[in-house]
């Protein structure tokens, strides 16, 4: 029995998890040695009748995963043993031209490559869910204040529309960076015994490029299989990825903490001896799940040194990271996704968060407003006084700066109450939200 | 179905797989349930007779891995879904005090060390098979002369015997540490809602220290669901495990180059169309396993600073790289154990290699010993004068030195070749080979 | 000009900057020197009078720590131009016993050890510094209550005493973890061209043990110039000791966060333009420190992998993080030493947030009590059912418990308040404080 | 006094050590001080003069780093200094608009923007340095032929040009995925307290594309102070640089072996008591600047959860490790570009290193040949034969070959030598050649 499935409700959310599991492997293997069939026979190396016979021999239902896995031991990699399997399978000559000029790297890696391109389906999806549950709050709360917090402390006012366009720009870069790599770094590969395809004669370069054009990858300048920038690429951006929904999950946390309960995840965690709490399970999972990246990144770009024409070690080693960070992102998407989906927002929370400081929040700005009257170090000072007084003052801030021999007079209650209020302190907060939003409803990026 | 099957073979060696697998985490859940009950019926809060039939549920055939690991979405770990089962389970007044007093971290922690308990067993066998075996090389190829290469160049003669003894050495101080910290620092998790015990009243200590005692694990001074030393520390030792066999698996994959050829594995993977390949499988798999460490490590390092009494996503951050690290690790042990057991040395390729440079390899030899004589500057510069006409010269860098004015005549032949001799430039070798011989037979440390 | 100064503010606090610094690490380099002189002297292979005239010569302040690095570029280490700059101002006879016996990693590898254990005394310092303000916190707040919070949820109350408990045992441990490999593992480092010490005769291991006794290091078994567990030791105890401080100083800013204003940092950074806020730098500073330390681990780890008997890079790898991780590390502790000895607790504060669920924080309490009575099931039904009338009724969850039928008649108003009251709901609290703070005083472990 | 200067030598090679040094800090945090001031004017916010005395003000020649940094401790960061030591420098009314509307955050994450952007010139510029070096090999060594090493196993034949073209590609990748990093995603940062622009009214979004204009840095969307996907690019894409630099590197430390001996640097490092020696440094060097990478990749990843509106300790987490990445990286391409443009070529070497297997490497090729005729299986057979028998027999695996019966007769001697001459079993090696020049010599990066 393999391991991990007991973590799984946690730590492999969505279709990612399937997506990147032993039988999406097994067939992305096989997919592989069908492509290169027809690509053999395309180029005239082999027939068209041989390349059926082997492609009707490349389904995964017709092999054991555990078995081949076993068997990986002696060999040192798996598409040796199925190279095996699959040989046997397939009857009359075309058992001949079954993985002709391939070597077993060029199949793992190969696969690779299609196993991260239809993982990348799933997990830009949810991405890209969670991206648009970001824009519908950004819409929604457009005009929901609540305190801007810097080094966790309360500064000036900010919108959760605001707020939500933060994480939106996040999420549709990582997701455009995934893109990306997908649709113009995930290659074929195809190098044979030490890169030159030797054994394929004069028409190496031939059986790549149409082997790409089967698989829907990338033809490659060169066999790539000791330039490793390709997995490394893609480990970046998945590594950015799980940082924007870190990012996400983390205020969302914070903000569903009892003492400032602004949030609440719909489905939240509930405990039947603490009846009380709502857990964020959702933002606690995609955190968890995200916090795998960093290390997964790390282990893959520590791999690149290959050696000479294949290495000693390094490729073998990118293959459970590789596979455990596509899985750890697309939960991480997953949950984040349900986070977002679901997030109650409680406005009137908000609200009265920000009114714990009593207007103190809003000295910044009465400080800017008087400097144009008083000169920026005079209104600073009685500002900074305004705010010294306020704690034993009755009526807070708001009287402490009338009562200062600088103000009193000169600005009225009025204007004082409505320099006061968040909501009129907001500065580029809309242009920054619209921006956000007009980005997203026209890029390009799909899954 | 779940990941990874597929690269067992190559990444899972051994019984350590087996050890960290679905079923050996969920039977450790099940033991921690089982003591938890067994201790509190010695503490008398539930009587033996509840604590036999808990206990007599906790057997894990009886669930399914799966299903649990699935359940676990919504609270947002597996012991929540597993004491439900388990409840379920156990009949009568029984069920009512599964799970007593305790959170679902105190679970999962406990079943972490046990399962990291009982993987250490397999684990510390097969890096003291390794170790074993580096010690049979140590002892047998004392006196197996080859080339010590610093920066992969030739330097100065060392032996075989030296080179397995710093192995040796590498491999008991890996072991060693890894022992300690299974003995002294893998210990019981029990805190209950948030690290007080309240539920337990005031036998919340006492309870743990049964528990511990019940498990075999040590008792801590305080719940540590929020003290992360232990799986840090752990998984540094694992770490290091890791760095010692990547670097014995280096060492032989560079030794087995084909150009240098001085060892092979006895198992060494052939390959059908390259007939005079030797693979070093064990070593390049070894070295493999090794490489996943670092990067977990940084992820289990990085996790360390949970919130207040129980983290928002790093503790659950904690569970697939612990499992995997110890995976890792033992599989790397169980690799490197076969490729030292099976290693074939070929002296004499050591010994031709030797002569590549044709003595230009004891020119610090000589130099030292005309040191004496001529002064230390003087004798520099009559053998660097050598050096440089030894390719020139019949007889190389042995007939050069004797054509220095400052040697001829001065030296006898006789004594250069004694000189010249690579065998009786060893210094301290057998000194260090007997240090580390003797360290790894007087050693305590064992699986 | 070299790099960093501009962050070293916040970076490289306390004095673990200076230790680590170039002129300590020549120093280190140059008492390297002297005391291999010294050692050989005593061995009897140079004379005393040469010895003293080298061990003359070798003060920081004769030396150039900038030009010796530019000069290093062409020999790849720094060792080999301080030995011709050392060699060039030692006078007569001696100057041709500078260095004798040894090679550039021999310097490097002790003087990093030197490095090391020399840092280790303000590192150690300061970490047991904050470990006695955690130690006086946890004796102080005994009594004050405040809310336990799991997943970032108010949960069951727990004391700040407990907490800070919880704080004190991460650092003793760490603190421990690390004093042990200082005066186990920091070993002396000679071997010669290639680990035999051939140039030193069959003096080789006496030179090494006087030079070990000489610098306070311990002797190795073996040189270790390729079996790199000590700096890998080195680093997994400096990553924990990061990882506890890091948990403390996050606790630190949740609770000083504005809405939950339980402590402050007594020299809190103000902001001119924003009186109110009070940032806890001190903490945030320590977390930034801290976050250093999993990259620098996995970097050391992963360059264990040494080639032969000198590694063609992974040994010049670990020069910057090892000086950076002690650095790091060190200044995380200056900061957390500073954050917990003048840490402000408003118990108030504390008492407040406990109250804002009116009680439901009691829930499990209330269950526990009633289940004697009501049996479990009925119990947790009844309490559920309070709990979730709480929100309508005056008077919260007491006056919803009192209305319960199984309830009402069953337990009396005082018997209720007092189960409501949690400073009585604290179960083994005061024993683990009792246990942190005994080992804490009776502990070894000393800077 | 600072650190590393001792290790500068190795560590931080070329230009970019400046690039990324205190001044150059400091000096691009002045550069963004004088570019907002001069935005605000544009934007009519204070006058044209003003921002000219602000400007005149932020030559770095006028500020102590050392200083500024010392006093950053007590605000956080090294920005609030260095605006209060530059108001006091601005004379008269200007100083009242020095920062005006920004927080220290724009400051430093504008800065470090700016920094990368400067640091890349000299990075860049290496990299394209050694990729013409690996271009220029690739052209010159088309047709030298030298044996393929997979696993460190000889398999077939490649050409020393292909391998160089291998370099050429990853290095030309690289460097085109830094050159879009740094034209599309560095981007000024400015947001104010909190992200609003609220101090500048509704002329922020003017005020903030001005001043990216004026630093020659892209203009967000949104203020990035807590969307941390820029610098997370920016790190994948120096990670996947190095580990491109490391590949080259390794090989070339591995053709560099004495008992390889296929290249030697140019001005290889030279050993005194060890003539014979030619040490690779600046490919070894090369391995260890490129060996930073990851770890600090990590840890840039693993801060990229910054809390609400700003982060409480991951944003000061960034600074040390991005600066570090610059270095490491252009460290390890100015290393590279020093190996590979003195790189000296042993094409004789390669050929008898060829012929270490007497003929055994071209058996692939024997196979393919014969299949033709015998069948698969049966050619298979033949050679796996001959290939056994060539150790036993005079004339090695040709003689063997031609004594195989189902050779014998049917292919002549003179055919069979020409199969077994490595230069006609090359496969697409030239194809390969050419389209990696042609993409090099029409690429558009550049420095």
């Amino acid at each position: 029995m393999s391991e991990g499935r007991l973590f799984d409700g946690v730590l492999a959310r969505g279709r990612v998890r399937d997506a990147v599991g032993d039988t999406a492997w097994l067939q992305a293997m096989l997919d592989v040695e069908a492509a290169l069939a027809r690509a053999s026979a395309t180029a005239g190396l082999i027939s068209e009748a041989d390349a059926e016979t082997i492609g009707a021999a490349c389904g995964a239902a017709h092999y054991d995963a555990a078995e081949i896995g076993a068997q990986a031991a002696s060999s040192g990699n798996p598409a040796a043993p199925l190279v095996k399997a699959l040989t046997k399978r397939v009857e009359g000559s075309a058992a001949g031209h079954v993985h002709r000029g391939a070597t077993s790297q060029d199949v793992v890696d190969s696969a690779a490559m299609l196993v991260a391109h239809r993982a990348l389906r799933p997990l830009l999806d949810d991405l890209e869910g969670a991206a648009d549950a970001a824009a519908r709050l950004a819409r929604e709360h457009r005009a929901t204040v609540l305190a801007g917090r810097t080094l966790l402390q309360q500064a000036v006012p900010v919108t959760l529309g605001l707020k939500a366009a933060g994480w939106l720009v996040g999420l549709d870069e990582a997701a455009a960076c995934l893109a990306a790599v997908r649709d113009e770094r995930l290659a074929v590969q195809l190098g044979g015994a030490a890169g030159t395809l030797a054994a394929l004669g004069d028409r190496g370069a031939a059986v790549m490029a149409e082997m790409a054009r089967e698989l829907g990858l990338a033809d490659p300048l060169l066999p790539w299989h000791t330039i490793r920038t390709r997995p490394a690429e893609l480990a970046g951006a998945l590594g950015t990825a799980c940082g924007v929904v870190a990012k996400a999950a983390r205020d969302v946390t914070l903000m569903a903490q009892t003492e400032v309960a602004e949030v609440a995840e719909g489905a939240s965690g509930g405990s039947s001896t603490m009846p009380h709490k709502r857990n964020p399970v959702a933002a606690i999972s995609a955190a968890a799940c995200a916090a795998q990246a960093p290390g997964l990144v790390a282990t893959l770009l520590a791999a690149m040194a290959h050696e000479h024409e294949r290495a000693a070690g390094s490729w073998h080693a990118e293959w459970r990271p590789l596979t455990e960070l596509l899985r750890s992102t697309g939960s991480a998407a997953a949950w984040l996704r349900t986070c977002l989906e679901e997030l109650e927002v409680d406005a009137a929370a908000m609200r009265a968060n920000l009114d714990i400081t009593q207007g103190l929040l809003m000295a910044e700005r009465i400080s800017t407003e008087l400097a144009g009257e008083l000169g920026r170090m005079e209104a600073h000072e009685a500002v900074e006084r305004a705010a010294k007084e306020s704690t034993q003052v009755e009526g807070g801030f708001a009287a402490a700066l009338g009562r200062q021999p600088e103000i009193e007079g000169r600005i009225s209650g009025e204007r004082l109450a409505e320099l006061l209020d968040p909501a009129g302190y907001l500065g580029s907060a809309d242009v920054f939200i619209d921006r956000a939003l007009r980005a997203h409803d026209t890029r390009e990026a799909r899954a």
